[in-house]
This record gives C-alpha cells, sequence and structure tokens, in this order.
C-alpha cells in the first residue's frame, strides 16, 4: 500500500510551523486533479491561515484544540455558485439549486479533499478532518463568507505533526465489503466483526468512563446521541435550504 | 506530486484482464484506511464481478460501455444499517436515520473511495466514476440488494486500461481557492477563469455539435438540463426518504 494510505491517522498536535507556499500549492493543485461531475468542478476550497478567523473557527468546531494550532484550516465547500454565475454570463439556463446538485457537489469536494490528504502526508504534513462542518455550517458560513450556492461539507486543518500516534482500529475488510450484492448481517456476523473492536482496551476504558453498558452505549449516549442528532439534523436541512438549494 | 495523482484521468477502456484477488485486497483495504466520522466507518463497498449483475448495473448506469467492459464494479453506499444494528443488538438507541448522518456517511463512503482510486492508479488500475449512480439510485438499490439505512452514493468501475487518454483540463487553482474567507467572483474574474476551458479545441467542438452559442449552453441545455435536474432531484429526494432517512 503507498506510504501515506497506510500511514494515516488524523494529527491533533502541531509544530509551530509554517507550510511553504509552494507545498500549500502543491497540495491545492492534488485537490483539483481528483475526478468530479461532468468536469464542472463543483466545489471550492477555502484555505484560512489568518489567526482571528482560525480562532473563530475553532469556537465553531466546539473548541477542538487543534484547530488553534495547526496553520492551515481548509474548509471545502459544494458550490454551485461559481458554475451558475458563469452559465447567467452566458445566457445559459443553470438549474443546479436543488439536493441532486448539493450532493454531486458534495461528492466533488469530498474527492478533492481526500487526494489533497494524500498528498499533504506524502509531503510530511498532517491532518485532521473535522466532522463539525456539518453541525455548525451556520456559524462557519458566517465567519467564511460563503454565499448562496455555496455549503461546507468538509473540513480538515493541516500543518507539521507534533506527535506520531498509533494506527486507528478499522473494522475487518470483510464488515465492510460485500462481493456482487449486499448481504444483510445476522446477528452472529455483527458480533464477530464487532468483536475486536469491543474487546480494544480504548474502548473498554471509554465504556469504563462512561459507565455504559457497552461500546455502543458509549457512541449513542455519550458521542453521538440522539437529542443532538435530531436537533443537527433539522438545523443543517434549514442551512441547506438557506443556502438555496431546494429540498 | 504522487504518480496516481498526478497523473489521473478516467479510464473509459479495459483490457480483458481479471484484478488478482490479492490486488483487489489492498486496494478495499486502502479504502478503509481513509479518515471517517467518528471511527464509525458507516459505508459499505459492494464489488460486483457477476457478468449478468454488471450487465444490470449497465442498463442502471445509462448504458456507459465501460461498466460491460471493466472487471469490476465498486459501489460505495452510505451505511447506517450495519452500525444501527450493532447498536439494537447491544440495547443502545441508534438515531442515525436522519440528513445529518446521511451526509456524515456519505463523506465517509467518498473519502473511502477516493483512497481506493490512488491505491488502484498506484497499482496500475484505472478507474471511471460513474456520477450515475445517483439519478439511478432505485436502479442500484434493486439491483444490489440494498437495505434500508443504504444509499448508493459513489461508484466507478475499475480494471486495467486499455487506453492512455491525455490528462483533462483543470480551472486554475485560482479560480477554486479563497484565501481566509470566500471572495465573490465579479464577472471579469468569471470571465477570467473560464476562458482556457471556452477556448479549447474540444470544447469549440462540443459547442458546435450541439449547435449552442457556448460552452455553458452545452451544459444547461445538453448535458445537465433543468427537465433532467428537476425530476432526478425530487427523485433522488423520495429515495433517500425510503430507504430511512428522513429529509
Amino acid at each position: 500500500m503507498i506510504s501515506p494510505i497506510e500511514n494515516h491517522r488524523s494529527i491533533r498536535k502541531y509544530l509551530d510551523k509554517q507550510i511553504p507556499g509552494d507545498v500549500l500549492n502543491e497540495v491545492l493543485l492534488a485537490a483539483t486533479r481528483a475526478s468530479n461531475t461532468g468536469n464542472m468542478q463543483l466545489y471550492s476550497m477555502v484555505v484560512t491561515t489568518d489567526a482571528d478567523l482560525r480562532q473563530k473557527l475553532w469556537t465553531a468546531h466546539f473548541k477542538q484544540q487543534m484547530v488553534l494550532q495547526a496553520p492551515v484550516h481548509i474548509t471545502f465547500c459544494a458550490d454551485i455558485n461559481r458554475f451558475s454565475h458563469w452559465c447567467r454570463l452566458r445566457n445559459a439556463d443553470a438549474s443546479y439549486d436543488n439536493l441532486l446538485w448539493f450532493i454531486n457537489a458534495s461528492m466533488d469536494a469530498a474527492l478533492a479533499s481526500q487526494n489533497l490528504v494524500v498528498e499533504a502526508e506524502a509531503n510530511g504534513l498532517g491532518i485532521c478532518y473535522l466532522g463539525t462542518v456539518i453541525y455548525n455550517a451556520d456559524q462557519i458560513i458566517e465567519i467564511l463568507q460563503l454565499p448562496k450556492g455555496v455549503f461546507p461539507v468538509a473540513s480538515l486543518v493541516m500543518g507539521y505533526p507534533a506527535e506520531n500516534p498509533d494506527l486507528t482500529d478499522r473494522l475487518p475488510l470483510e464488515a465492510l465489503v460485500h462481493y456482487d450484492v449486499y448481504t444483510p448481517y445476522t446477528a452472529n456476523k455483527i458480533n464477530e466483526i464487532y468483536t475486536e473492536k469491543e474487546n480494544l482496551q480504548a474502548s473498554q476504558n471509554f465504556v469504563n468512563e462512561n459507565a455504559k453498558q457497552n461500546l455502543a452505549q458509549v457512541f449513542t449516549d455519550i458521542r453521538y446521541k440522539r437529542s443532538d442528532n435530531e436537533f443537527f439534523s433539522g438545523k443543517v436541512i434549514e442551512i441547506i435550504r438557506k443556502q438555496g438549494f431546494a429540498i
């Protein structure tokens, strides 16, 4: 397996060291080489290095420490604004303000981001994705001044690592891959594929620290619980609509 | 830039040559190394090699020739089914059947797919994404027997290339990158960043063949037109709901 993929882990501690302009440029160019819908490139990358703005982003991202530390913050946005603007100037009838194109553009942004990550890590950089971008998309839209037609779907911080964590556990390949068609999971199969994860020392610590019966309950009752899921899901629908995509 | 990223292009012609099992395995493992939401790995990969099934997928993918030719077809699905099943077996209250988690899971699937692509290309394989996966998701769900909680968001064919096409054009980096915050595009800026693309011989051929005034109209009137966009967007919302995600 190529090294940046095999050795990928999220980096949460960064050196106080800037990323040279030519390295940053190459990493951004790598993002643009990814496949995308109809070569319309329906995404934008907002590269934020300004300390005040990064502090605001830190708040929007639930104050995760690495957001303050890493010198570069990149927000990948589904973007039909640029393409639609081009169409308007060419007397062409753009009709991409709907969920179909929200998804297409989001996939474009996601593929670009992962290309960027692989190239960044090949250059000795570390990254950490911030899933929180969806949760507080409204705040991020305001901080980054995203217009209608633009929605932040992925975001990450990037810099030179000041830590060298172990690889994170993954489910066995057989848990994630289906051959030919999707094979329904039996209870036995579920037990089998989650055993290793449940038995990790880290998992058992999570269970004990949170006084739960098992690891699944740590996810459902502590990390990603019903009240939050329902609240943020309602919020994200509203924000997508507000950004001009019909749902 | 690392070679598989720098030299990526979509491959639409394939050799009649199988992918060895160990290579396929390594490429699938590479997918699983990608970052994902809370390490919940909310995606599945359906690897279809059966000729009859690939013929059905070919129909669902608007009969694009490479779907018949390539030996392997992979459908990346947002998948809350496996995780929720695990939760049910552990008396944990899963509440991921909503748009927030549809997006989180879709991003997981997308990042995994792009990792797979880079690793595949590093192994001499070629791929072509099929954006059509979203358009006929209902047919693909039926062919691949995807249960509730599972939605196909990215799909690609893979095999050994029988062609060596040129790199595809991209907008200049300045078109796609914003520094610190999003800078609104002026008409001048739009004209500037689309000039090179509009002046390509291939673009001019598209315009002439379709008897349009300009390239933007080829997109809006021929390739991705209003009636299709509105029809398929309505359809995709219904299918997402039918797969059990509240919108």
